[in-house]
């Protein structure tokens, strides 16, 4: 506990993410691009740095949840970044989902000035984030990953090693890409409800518990039935995640005709200005 | 209790229903295309019934869980059939995954003998149908509904009205679209998992519980990595469900891109010989 965390990224995963940590005792250093985000958690206790370095120059562990992999990369190996900034021994968490290969790169070039990174992207949406309940898939050095755990255990519930650097990012891809046509299948079930005239709620209650349960069903089909497309997670951000995936696929020669299906309907979805809905929203695409 | 129950087509799903009912206390006739299915039945106590026109004429409530919409259609409205030969207030309850306009055909034929009509087909698979924990969703005369629930709780856990004739049908349609897309992402995600060098059953225990969990994350894909391709539940129905939906999608003129690929692919698979195995077979297509 007596550890000072350094926290990027308080986006509405993050912030959830960052209070758990301060609630659990930690020093909590923050820094992220819109300083209003972090009101709350400053209120409570956490101290607000100026810039990457001042973090990076302060801190005996931080995580970072951004948006993009170009700001991961930005963060990281940019001038004045992480891996440049952080004083040896420090141990780097990048919980954004971003590219494997990024995740290595950066793992390697760290391990250079003796510092440990790794790649522990999240899943469980706002509401896992929320109630400490994400599930965290982790890719680098083992022994980092068991000097973590009492960090992780915090914000998490599932918390699984996945492999040398790299590894978290590929789980999450797994990950997403189950999500992905999962999504489309919600989606369908409940136009089809509509439109056979039946009451989707009433639906809900027949499916979700059997062969065609889901988290997404369980979780994003009752706001669809709401019309509540608010975020939750952003399509631009899942947009983003499917975009890795098919970089991945496509060097892997793999057949992905489901993400790809999901990730020409998102980009529909958000040529239509939905892009900062929720990904419940694409249900809209099936207005009938 | 004093009841006795009809009980045609004793597949893997029927067999373990049948045995339910039998093991509550019901008198249970059966009738079956193959005999030898139901072997185990007769030595616990069940009475064989030599054809549909016998089993219709001695029993109150009679249940059938078959192959296709024109056998459903064959056994109840054909010569000799269930709604020909049963007597009046008798209930027929279809449990097998139909044409919701067929569930509606019956309904009104038999209406006019004084017989009842439930729709009621089911989801949970093979281990919902031993474990007594199906889904079963029910379409007919809500009076008739009630008059059966107690046989449904020995078969089912969630049992749900869901309206006229027909809606039973409709919402397994629902079931059956949520399942289609979604065990295109699960093998996309098993595929991807072994592609990247990652240990899938590790992965498994980071995705089955977060976001990307479902059913048949849970259920299916381990009997994937074990390569288990046996049925649980056959590809060839499920193609035949699939066909059944997509009837129904484009009657209503309802976009349903997620279904066709799924329909697209299951139908490759059976053409690749698999048309006998269980639905998690899918897998194959992505042989590497």
């Amino acid at each position: 506990m007596n550890q000072t965390i350094g926290f990027i990224g308080l986006g509405v995963m993050g912030r959830s993410m960052a209070n758990h940590i301060l609630q659990a005792g930690y020093h909590l250093n923050v820094f992220t691009r819109t300083k209003e985000k972090a009101e709350d958690l400053l209120k409570a206790g956490a101290v607000w740095k100026n810039t990457v370095k001042e973090l990076a120059e302060e801190s005996n562990v931080i995580i970072t949840i951004i948006g993009y992999p170009q700001d991961v990369e930005q963060i990281y190996l940019g001038d004045n970044g992480l891996v440049q900034s952080a004083r040896p021994k420090t141990i780097l968490i990048d919980m954004t989902t971003s590219q494997p290969s990024l995740a290595k790169k950066i793992y390697e070039n760290a391990k250079t000035r003796d510092i440990q990174v790794l790649d522990a992207p999240v899943s469980g949406g706002d509401i896992g984030a929320k109630e400490a309940r994400l599930a965290i898939m982790v890719g680098g050095e083992r022994a980092a990953y068991e000097d973590c755990l009492p960090l992780f255990e915090v914000m998490g519930q599932n918390i699984v090693y996945q492999g040398e650097a790299g590894s978290g990012q590929h789980t999450k891809m797994c990950n997403q890409i189950a999500i992905a046509s999962g999504m489309i299948g919600v989606c369908e079930a409940i136009a089809y409800a509509k439109n056979s005239g039946l009451d989707p709620e009433t639906v809900l209650k027949s499916i979700s518990s059997g062969a065609a349960g889901s988290w997404s069903l369980s979780n994003l089909a009752p706001r669809m039935l709401k019309e509540d497309f608010e975020p939750g997670f952003f399509v631009k951000h899942f947009i983003k995640d499917m975009g890795i995936a098919l970089e991945e696929t496509n060097h892997m020669q793999m057949d992905a005709p489901g993400l790809e299906l999901a990730h020409k309907l998102y980009n529909e979805l958000a040529k239509n200005g939905d892009e900062n809905k929720g990904t419940q929203a694409l249900l809209k695409l099936w207005k009938s």
